[in-house]
């Protein structure tokens, strides 16, 4: 059996350790593009922090590693077509520039995404970075260490992670979203509360702007020098970073014949299959479905491509195993503000079809009269006609994640907020108020749907 | 209408304080034998711990605050006997020392619980202390601050709050459990990693001993000086906290014919009815049921006296509610080590009736490059016939408390092992590694139960 990986970040490397043990006597390949292999690439932020020195922490497993399990790992070799009929791929070696043809049996594409460049005047120019590999992370903290002023274009999670790591390394930084709000993600009643809780926070050392758009970048033969807004601002930077967003890689997979999804990531069942036999798809490049209504959404996180690759290779290898899909949880840190989110935001749930009505109360996160209390903001919603849970969004310099976490288990439940109200939540001074904010929030949001019914 | 509550720190408040709002017009009457009403009893630790010098900051309302309300608190009064059928109450004022009757037409029982004292020979001596109300707590302050050296019996909730408070006032403490292991209400596997965690961290300051019988106090006309064990250790000493559990107030309710449950605790409905007509009871002195499997524990918490007190008023207000019961979850904290648990353990769960499989991981608590990276010891009970989840422990000096929260939903919505695994929790390298403990443990407890059926 001869089972071959596209990719090998997190779903690939994942499947092919899941594959090599499952199946010790199959031949299993992996071939990236990448120069890494087995890599946390969520890591990279903290990295050009300097939380820690060497980027070889962010390592998993190395291709020698591999080698002994039995995987054959070829770095710097990129797909460039697959054969369906033939069960064949082109491979092209990209140092040795040349291409060749191999064969699988059963073929698991986990290739990724890659970062979306808008077309500015002069994006050329050096020191304008993207952040999705482990050579970018490198790169990105050689200059940073030499740097003092930074612009992140983007407010979203990559955006708001490196807006923390260039204010720990002392960069004067500054943050430009085009959108009206930062971390879009959120509804944009606790966007807005994210941008002021960090604009409150901030000092000289870091300033946000919104719906400001960037008319071009200017610089000279050893980089960028500044970065100009259609509003007429010129912000003298050492460096830049592109952080508005990612797109699945699908490219390779479309021309093959392999249907893609309404998100615009491949379309897989829930054993990770694609249309064509013997193709499986995992993490970044495919979809997921978000369980709390059967539909379709992309969410490139590393936890769940983790478990798509599991999944795939299960399955690839001859076993059952099944990927239920996702309820959207997601959480980042900018400085001391977290930021966490789950199931679906008010705006999403009305563009699914729900009646949402929703619940928000900022709270103490434990006894008042404890010395680290802190904030956090709770906006809870629920359809209004069933009384279903929905979703959940936390933020604050609290412990936020933890009641994200807490709603996602009753995600999982498909509680309704009536079923939630009659929670028994753990309770000491030094981890909670008496009443946990989350039940607040769900008394508020069962009172307004009593009103609706 | 004439409401009387007998009982003032958590439930009876709660149950004030909604009866006021409900009502206005009411004859609102609470009678406490206590000096105090309205305060967090669970914050006393921490105010002798030095967290914060006034300890009027544990005081949520003031009988001022009552009265403006129309409710009117009657202090250092103590029920003495009640008579349903005449709907009478004989209360005996303590400062005067003088009995008198006082009618209702619905009665409030939230008289709380009382600490178990052991027969041990010069108990009555100076210096050694219950915990229980503000006095104890302004009395064991004062004492702390003048000493050096303590010495603490029970290794349970308030014993481990208390140890890390005289620590942190600089005092040698000796904790004195009797039993083979402290933090009984855990499993012994985790209350034995509770104590090496404790012992571990520990230096000079502190000692923890069990299976260790006191035999005596001794000490002169200024208090107790030593403490003498069966083992034949005698332990210089300052002060002495009695912390050797507690049990709910009944006698008065046995007394009028309210009947008592198996748990030694008064019997209610989930209206907080009593078995007698227009008497409710809430808080400590009455039992809970555990919503696992509608047995009937006693939980005598804060918190969950809050959301009694709330029900019992409104029920006796003429509106309805349901109190459906607990999870029995609990967290504390001693020193860097969180303990929290939910739902049943596995000696408890075996007591029940149920067939209990568990697994046990011990994991970082985020990803275990990030610079504030920390242990949790997670334990996972499930029953083997039906795979239903039954409860969780975790101890560390990582985010505990976190991963039983998330768990107690799952209780809460009556998930298996199996369900369980399709959860989706938040990633990010400061808040979790990439797969949750809890998914760690929960694919281990999946893959025993299939082993069993």
């Amino acid at each position: 059996m001869k089972l071959v990986i596209l990719g090998g970040v997190a779903a690939g490397a994942k499947a092919a350790a899941k594959a090599g043990r499952l199946l010790p006597d199959a031949q299993i390949d992996i071939y990236t593009d990448d120069t890494h292999v087995s890599y946390s690439a969520c890591g990279l932020p903290y990295y050009i922090e300097g939380n820690f020195e060497n980027y070889e922490i962010l390592l998993v497993r190395s291709p020698e590693e591999f080698k002994a399990q039995g995987i054959n790992v070829h770095l710097q070799h990129r797909a460039i077509k697959i054969l369906p009929e033939s069960k064949q791929i082109l491979i092209f070696n990209i140092v040795e520039e040349k291409g060749f043809l191999i064969e699988y049996d059963k073929l698991i594409i986990a290739i990724g995404a890659s970062p979306v460049i808008q077309q500015i005047n002069n994006i050329n120019l050096k020191n304008i970075f993207t952040l999705r590999k482990i050579e970018d992370g490198i790169a990105v903290k050689e200059k940073v260490l030499r740097s003092k002023n930074a612009v992140i274009v983007g407010g979203g999670y990559i955006g708001v992670e490196l807006l923390e790591a260039f204010v720990q390394q002392g960069l004067r930084t500054t943050l430009i979203e085009y959108a009206p709000h930062i971390m879009p993600m959120f509804d944009d009643d606790i966007s807005k509360i994210i941008k002021n809780q960090l604009t409150e926070h901030s000092n000289s050392q870091y300033e946000i702007l919104t719906s400001e758009i960037i008319s071009e970048f200017s610089g000279d033969m050893d980089g960028v020098r500044s970065v100009r807004t259609t509003s007429g601002l010129d912000i003298q930077t050492d460096l830049v970073m592109l952080c508005t967003g990612a797109k699945p890689n699908v490219e390779i997979a479309m021309d093959a014949g392999i249907a893609i999804g309404e998100t615009g990531a491949i379309k897989v069942n829930e054993k990770m299959e694609t249309n064509i036999p013997d193709i499986y798809a995992c993490g970044d490049c495919a979809e997921e479905t978000l369980v709390i209504n059967n539909t379709k959404i992309w969410m490139p996180l590393g936890s769940i491509a983790n478990k798509e690759g599991r999944c795939a290779a299960m399955n690839a290898c001859g076993f059952e195993d099944i990927f239920p899909g996702v309820l959207a949880s997601a959480v980042t840190r900018c400085l001391d503000l977290t930021m966490s989110l789950t199931g679906l935001t008010e705006k999403n749930a009305r563009k699914h079809g729900f009646k949402p009505v929703s619940a928000t109360v900022t709270k103490n996160d434990k006894v008042g009269y404890m010395p680290d209390v802190n904030n956090i903001t709770l906006k809870l919603v629920a359809d209004s006609e069933s009384g279903l849970l929905l979703g959940a969004q936390a933020v604050g310099t609290g412990d936020a994640d933890k009641r994200i976490n807490v709603f996602a288990s009753a995600l999982l439940g498909k509680l309704t907020v009536e079923e939630f109200l009659a929670h028994d939540l753990t309770y000491a001074p030094p981890f909670s108020p008496t009443i946990d904010p989350l039940l607040n929030a769900a008394q508020i949001l069962a009172s307004k749907i009593k009103k609706t019914l």
